[in-house]
């Protein structure tokens, strides 16, 4: 396995990374679903639901409040206009109680950050909605840990490039850890940066850490945060 | 009046400062009314949705999503539930027709800032939803002249100096320039940065530079975006 010796700067994915993010949607679909199954059939609700979000994507982005937008969207037209305002306004509050829940850390987070600390500068690296991201980094009670904190629209190998370029901090010298292939380790890794993927919601028989090729790319695999700091002192 | 003499920052607000943001939400606004006319009462209406907009701010933040969804609970509440799914979805479509609209640019603007982006290093300061935000800046055909570009949560004392600081900018090098006195000026004079007021859709009956204090603090006001160039020149 490659030396991560050179490693000065870790960063971070936020959203089922840090924290719970995923299933907190799918709970809230969950929900959403309950209020409106006497309006539409479910399974074309999802089917719907997921067109209606690609097609409102690039006019309101990632996040909530596009969600339960594109949701109220999506119910309008499935019952021809029936839905109640009553209704309607619960889906607006589930999408409140969505954004306003406590954060939940996942395992190993908490421990894995606070040590890093001390020897790495740590970052977020993070997409979704500016305000409310920062309001969950607040929540996290982990910001004082971080000593730069972007928020971005995409995650793409321009975007790192541009952060890097901003901090001054020599690809090479840069990890970047979370759990989606696409945003967290293959730009990052183009760029000539390191990478650590923990899939999320995978539960693995062996624990162990993988070194990993895809297109080109090296990457490393691990299960649980708890697995990065023995890892990023081995040579 | 002090000299400009020192400034190589030149920061703009962007919200109603280097194109039109407020008139479109109040027009978006007349537009709900219209469509929600039949429901409730206007006066009525206006009242009650600033009292659903600031109840929301700390869960949505700024920007249009949270203003449709404000606008919505609104008129539900005020009608008693009786809005109709299809008026609904047509406020739906009032938010997106303006998160989708084309950018004008406001008076002095692009020759503004092509001429300034030659001599200084330019800089966009803007509050707002990170998304439509960048698909603003991107589709006003300016951001190829601004170095950097900052999409803040909120703009206070705090803010600029961070800003300040990860670019490496002494504060007496930075000059903002802005509608805001609370968000533009204010902040940024008290840091010890300069400031340019341009308050927005204001007409003097005389067009002139003025040197202004308030509450301690010095700032500049402007009428119009092209008495800038002129007036770094002075010493």
């Amino acid at each position: 396995m490659k030396s991560f010796q050179k490693i000065r700067v870790v960063a971070f994915d936020a959203d089922d990374t840090l924290w719970l993010n995923e299933p907190l949607f799918q709970q809230t679909q969950e929900k959403c679903r309950a209020v409106i199954q006497h309006y539409v059939d479910s399974a074309e609700l999802d089917k719907r639901l997921y067109e209606t979000e690609r097609r409102n994507l690039k006019l309101f982005g990632y996040g909530v409040k596009g969600f339960i937008l594109s949701m109220i969207e999506t119910v309008i037209e499935l019952s021809g206009g029936r839905i109640s305002g009553k209704d309607i306004r619960h889906l607006i509050d589930l999408g409140k109680e969505m954004i306003s829940r406590p954060i939940e850390l996942l395992d190993g987070v908490e421990e894995t950050v606070t040590a890093l600390s001390g020897q790495y500068d740590l970052m977020i690296v993070t997409k979704g909605e500016l305000f409310h991201q920062e309001s969950k980094i607040a929540r996290s009670g982990l910001a004082e840990y971080f000593k730069h904190i972007e928020i971005v629209s995409e995650k793409d190998e321009n975007t790192y490039l541009q952060i890097l370029n901003r901090h001054r901090i020599p690809a090479g010298e840069f990890l970047m850890i979370g759990n989606s292939l696409k945003s967290d380790i293959e730009p990052v890794c183009r760029i000539g940066g390191r990478a650590v993927h923990i899939p999320f919601h995978v539960t693995w028989t062996h624990e162990q850490v993988e070194q990993r090729r895809l297109d080109g790319i090296e990457y490393v695999e691990i299960e649980n945060l708890k697995q990065l700091i023995p890892m990023l002192g081995e040579v």
